[in-house]
């Protein structure tokens, strides 16, 4: 799953501070065992396996790299706990609230909730551009937890905007995401694992279409 | 709001660490300046304030007190960074599904979608029972981080038994956790600090007073 902003994130934090692993590709019509059983829970990528142990949740693995590998490249979470504590605050709030607005804005069960979902992203984005004042990071001077958790999602932002024509960050409103993404996208640790573009403007093309499908085949009563 | 299991959630940790701190209550229905300002992106409680420094989010709270009073009393995340991504997985899982299962369970549009909700939240129970095999805790010998996590809740389970006659531990099929709340319950930290049932089931019943009427005035149309 190439194109999940989830695995983008494990793969951005690896990247960052340098570390080497195995990555195995996932069917996700047709889960592998291996997966199954190493996060039977969700039974969702992604997983990260090490010394024989599964750790699952995207930003879990992302902190628990940090722990593990504190002396490989730079730390993600600040050591200063209040700093921690913020940067754990906007983590949750881009998987909590971001990420639900801008699934309604495009999977929303109609065009009123589609537009409801537009409004509440674009103040939620509003409400994050605060902690990105006066730094070019969220972590600071160097990429950290929030711009890990924010940058999986960095090349749909460009793909969304390629298929829809919708800025998910409006420069007008909030330049200084808007600035972030560019400026996250061209960091060589990012562009090293970030998905082509187009690549996910295929895949994005693709679930509309099959929303479309369901959404007409419902309204039909099949 | 000593109701809120959120609040009850840094009480514990307080308790737990052996900290003292000055409780303020908040009311919700005419929230104060200082609540408005220390938490303008979400507006609820808790809200700790340390050292002029506000941090919000309950979870996140307890970690901060783990780590700023490191030294004071025992440590609810483990050492061991497996252990604590697992810790952060089960707390994650609390908020994420258990705690929205019981929402649909008690609050659901209907008789069916609660019945939904009943059902999905016995089979998350199930899941959660796993992280309590051979041990008294989720911390192990001793309460840790997700102890915190659903102890927040342990004067709830009680008062919705006495409402609504519905143990939402059944002891049949997830007896760890239904022995797990009378032993949590039963430790002096949170003796000291868990809300009285009693004056938990006056709240649960006016909040379900106020639904059904919400409900009864929204088939009426009105």
């Amino acid at each position: 799953m190439l194109s999940s902003p989830f695995v983008q994130r494990v793969k951005l934090a690896l990247s960052f501070k340098g570390l080497s692993y195995e990555y195995v590709e996932e069917n996700l019509q047709n889960k592998s065992h291996v997966l199954l059983s190493s996060n039977p829970v969700h039974k969702k990528v992604p997983v990260l396996i090490h010394n024989g142990k599964c750790i699952c949740e995207s930003m879990i693995i992302v902190q628990y790299l940090d722990e593990v590998f504190a002396g490989a490249g730079p730390s993600l979470l600040p050591a200063d706990p209040y700093e921690r504590a913020m940067a754990r605050f906007w983590a949750a709030y881009i998987d909590d609230k971001l990420l639900s607005s801008w699934m309604t804005a495009f999977r929303g069960k109609n065009d009123e909730e589609k537009e409801e979902g537009r409004k509440l992203s674009a103040a939620m984005a509003e409400n994050l551009e605060e902690a990105l004042r006066n730094k070019p990071f969220f972590g600071g001077d160097n990429v950290g937890f929030v711009d890990i958790a924010l940058g999986g999602f960095a090349a749909w932002v460009h793909a969304v905007e390629k298929i829809y024509g919708i800025k998910k960050f409006d420069a007008a409103k909030t330049p200084l995401l808007a600035a972030w993404v560019e400026r996250f996208g061209a960091l060589d640790a990012a562009k090293a694992v970030l998905p082509d573009v187009d690549v996910l403007v295929e895949v994005g093309k693709r679930r509309q279409a099959e929303s479309d499908a369901a959404a007409a085949a419902a309204a039909q009563g099949n």
